[in-house]
């Protein structure tokens, strides 16, 4: 490893280019390299957000993943592919950093919250000298944006990816004071089942491409269907006891 | 009210004064008045964040709690003056708006996170054009810093704040994959013990005033007293199924 090795994990915010952070502005212009996760076939949005920012001329390295559908994350031959996906994507930016390069991976969100940096992470902050920018999380951009003030004081937050069984979110939502249910897909019809049950979905919000300038946002009660993009939430906000 | 009122929470992030997004410095040039909560004798956190970044005599609006001792928030007297304090810090903010004047409200982490700014928003964003930034979350700060992927793929990720009974403590424990338990002070031991019992004790990580230049982490293991600030917090980092 030479000199100058570094790896940086830079949270870009959940969307609007604006809620980039200054340290992320640094990282960006400090890098010799920048790699983004994306589906093949799609630009990566984290790309897209910081575009403007970008040296003109910087290498690149695209992370292309092998899965475009989706498939339960037990299954035995997705973990194999992705593991196999995520050695490869450590060692093209090992290569780099052999060479004493610094690699900035774009992250949408905040990089070690439900992020997949964190597979980079795991695999090269042991080796190599890792500095993670934290970013604004694409929830935080949801309940900002509507204006929905979340959870405070005493109350239990908890963060539930709607893949879950019914029974295990009906479990937790009835424990919790406040919730985001995230991963909605094709998942829409059981959360809004497992908020009835629990006795939640009165209080429950849809947000659509949070932060985007196409968001779309309504009550959970007002939308009539069942179709959601992967990336769709739905927010209980908490905070009953106000002084 | 005037033209041009308008009321924005603004996030200013967990400590580095980098973290601030680029959203937020555009609200600190935008705003006629800076509005920031303190503790009577002590500066205000989140404007020392922005120093740098205010207009030379740009007007201040100092909001001091009136209670610097921890109370139980149940206590009828706590909930009445606190009650008297956001009532009368609205109104002040208020007489800016309808004026015409911008106010921003400067806010430690994620506005609607557990901050101080929604008893503000809830009582003046029904009357007033209002903009919430979105903000790093404290937490987001600390996991970022000391490199600990904190949730991924299938976890449930859960908030508690220390000040709850253990057996709660215990119980939303035991059901969460991955943890955060903030507002420690004087809850550590309660803290560490709900934490053995649901055999978490050995993942856990305390960290001290996060992102500041005298951060300090260790595993809980590791520290021997039961001293903390009501800031410090415990992380459970979560995501035992990696690919």
């Amino acid at each position: 490893m030479k000199r100058g090795a570094k790896l940086i994990g830079v949270g870009v915010g959940p969307g609007d280019p604006e809620l980039l952070t200054l340290k992320a502005m640094r990282a960006l212009q400090e890098a010799d390299v920048i790699a983004h996760f994306a589906k093949a076939g799609n630009a990566s949005n984290a790309r897209a957000m910081v575009a403007s920012h970008l040296r003109p001329g910087i290498a690149e390295l695209e992370l292309l993943y092998p899965v475009t559908t989706e498939f339960p994350r037990e299954a035995p031959l997705y973990c194999g592919r992705m593991r196999d996906f995520f050695d490869a994507s450590a060692a093209a930016i090992a290569a780099r950093l052999d060479a004493g390069q610094t690699v900035a991976v774009l992250c949408e969100g905040d990089p070690l919250f439900y992020g997949s940096y964190m597979h980079l992470h795991v695999r090269l902050a042991p080796r190599y000298p890792t500095t993670v920018v934290a970013g604004v999380s694409g929830m935080s951009g949801c309940w900002s944006e509507i204006g929905a003030p979340i959870a405070q004081g005493n109350d239990v937050f908890t963060v539930l990816p709607a893949t879950l069984p019914q029974c295990e979110l009906e479990r937790h939502l009835a424990g919790a004071n406040s919730a985001v249910v995230m991963k909605l897909g094709r998942n829409l019809a059981k959360v809004r089942a497992a908020l009835e049950r629990a006795g939640l979905l009165d209080r429950a919000i849809y947000v659509e491409r949070g932060t985007m300038s196409d968001a779309k946002a309504m009550a959970l009660t007002a939308k009539k269907d069942e179709q959601a993009p992967y990336f769709a939430v739905v927010l209980v906000p908490g905070w009953e006891h106000r002084p």
